[in-house]
């Protein structure tokens, strides 16, 4: 890889959103400098850049190109700024896609698969995401929950396999913190940058999560960890090997992890618990849905690692099902587009301008209108206030 | 039917112990009296009787029948007794099979089905278990199980359909008083006779189960409840429209009812609990092989009975791996024939002559050796102390 794709695709991580399909399929087709040069281009002239496109990859690649070059324009500015610099000041390092080091287990995100990761820690990435196993979980977890998340990771981390989880509080924390009391591997993938050690309550757990195994983003260091990075970061979270949900409530954002990890055929286990437990009903909810098998104690979860060819045949019908069918909570809107979820993610039961939508989803404002509209059409999201806001 | 087939199958349901399979098939084929009178003939001239049977019925019954013939023979004095008049002195009502009030379900039992049922109580039983649920558990519940049993039969009384239980301690006893809470009919099948209210400390419970409900059996009146008979018992329970396991330790009765129900496609639900309770995970087996649905409420329920039809054609696929498969506990051995099982129930890990098995297990000496050796040859119990017991 030259050294100016590699800075191109520090440039793109900046640029473009998290799981932005329409950025990952171009720099997958032309590469990730001349891509970044097409923006440049298209920002002096947009017919001429757009028509240069066409043969250079696939019309579907070529149009949604085009459709999202306001917003790629937009951050231009953001894309130059000096983030790798920034990265080894903060004593963190860059590892881009296809690197030495770059967790393979990423290509299955397809057109999703970040351009880079930002590292604070010497964990093999590679490793970690190939054999370890996700857990994740409610942040206000019960003792029981907290519990089994220290059993099953420790386990996990006894088969010397890494344990990946979000750092947050609850699941998270007692996930990353028996692996450390394992003296294991364990990783840490934020939604905001890593300089920032969030949530602040987990400082001190996080830095030693650095020491010992890493910490890790795929936005640069400065970026917030917005709402809608949390989801697109669970993407990440779920292409480890196994991911295994230990307590979530029906509406817990676990679940959205879980679905992830559905969609990417990896196996999924859910830590049973009382039926009486608000914490323990999406874990119930997603094994009676045939989402995920019931696990209780570590070796359901090595099964299920080991299980994780056959997984993926055995539940393709299963995921194929998944946009129709599942319990409230557990069935989430299906999206015509990334714009949609993107903005449908951002909305919530308080009003707020288009403007603002745009800004925090990350999408040009014609681009937000637009999906906005269809989510209204379909009854997802309503008018408020001149904004919008989620239905009821 | 005559009064002689009515009294005949009365005689067959002392002679013949519970789910003899060479009993029902014989009397489906040449009916009860003839049967009976069959019986008698071989015990003057065994080989004159047994040439009469060829032509009547197909080659297998009349070959199982000959050789059950020695077992029948040693019970005719029994099958001979006044059960029915016992029955009325105590208050109870027999009904033979087919005779109306006859529960439709029980056919599904094929040549186990019973001979007549000894009722105590108005409830009707047919509509008991063509509608109804049965809930069945540990006798050691925990608080958590008891609540769950309550809960879970309050809410299926409230939709009209009646619980069956098995009058234990523990879930059994949660899940009748529950239903007597709700003033809706609530039948508990015993092992042993009607006359006995087992286990004692039920006594007042089963009493109320009687006047709201009933108290039903297979076998007459002053037959001791003995474990073959429990394990007997439970295919009556599960043959109602669905099970539900509240709690169940991996070597618990109620796996026993679980399976029966899997054998008659009925469908299968199983509550979760937290994954550190040893009451839970015989539960947690069935769900995660995919035996039972997880349930934590009543619309679960419901919803599972409704799905019987569709249940029944699912499931076919895994109750035929129900003999391969599953997990240690749940697993049971899978036996040759009836005299083996019946053999295998009636040993534990304290040595028991043959002669005590023959007599426990209702079979004829020879039986009871031959069976016996096909389950040493299985390893499944040993010779100790001039008899057998489990091996380790």
């Amino acid at each position: 890889m030259t050294q100016s794709e590699e800075a191109a695709l520090v440039a793109w991580s900046a640029m473009a959103a998290p799981a932005d399909e329409a950025a990952g399929a171009l720099v997958a087709s032309i590469g990730a400098a001349e891509a970044l040069e097409w923006v440049r281009w298209g920002a002096r002239s947009l017919p001429a850049a757009a028509a240069s496109l066409y043969g250079r990859c696939t019309r579907e690649v070529a149009e949604a190109a085009v459709l999202a070059h306001e917003r790629w324009e937009r951050r231009l500015d953001v894309a130059d700024e000096p983030h790798s610099r920034r990265a080894t000041a903060i004593g963190a390092r860059v590892v881009t896609r296809g690197a030495p080091g770059w967790p393979s287990a990423l290509s299955s995100l397809g057109a999703a698969e970040p351009f880079a990761l930002y590292v604070r820690g010497s964990a093999d990435l590679d490793a970690a995401w190939s054999q370890g196993v996700a857990i994740v979980g409610a942040r206000s977890s019960t003792a029981y929950g907290s519990h089994m998340a220290a059993e099953l990771a420790s386990g996990i981390a006894a088969a010397g396999r890494a344990v990946l989880s979000g750092g947050a509080y609850g699941i998270d924390a007692a996930a990353h913190r028996s692996a450390l009391a394992a003296e294991a591997p364990t990783v840490a993938v934020m939604a905001g940058g890593v300089d920032r050690l969030y949530p602040a309550g987990n400082d001190a757990l996080l830095q030693a999560v650095m020491n010992v195994g890493a910490i890790v983003s795929e936005v640069p260091p400065g970026f917030a960890p917005h709402r809608s990075r949390f989801l697109t970061r669970n993407r990440l979270i779920a292409a480890a090997s196994a991911t295994i949900v230990v307590e979530a409530a029906l509406r817990s954002g676990a679940l959205s992890t879980a679905r992830h990890a559905a969609g990417l055929l990896r196996p999924i286990g859910a830590v049973p618990g009382p039926a009486t437990s608000p914490s323990s009903a999406g874990c119930h909810a997603l094994i009676r849905d045939g989402i995920a098998i019931l696990v209780t104690r570590v070796d359901d979860v090595l099964e299920l690692v080991d299980s994780s060819t056959e997984w993926a045949e055995r539940n393709v019908g299963e995921v194929e099902r998944l946009g129709e069918r599942g319990r409230e909570g557990v069935a989430r809107p299906s999206f015509d587009s990334p714009a949609d979820r993107a903005v449908y993610d951002v909305t919530s039961s308080r009003a707020i301008t288009v403007e603002r939508v745009a800004e925090r989803a990350g999408l040009a404002w014609i681009d937000a209108t637009t999906a906005a509209g269809r989510l209204e059409m379909q009854g997802l999201i309503e008018r408020s206030k001149g904004g919008w806001k989620r239905a009821r």
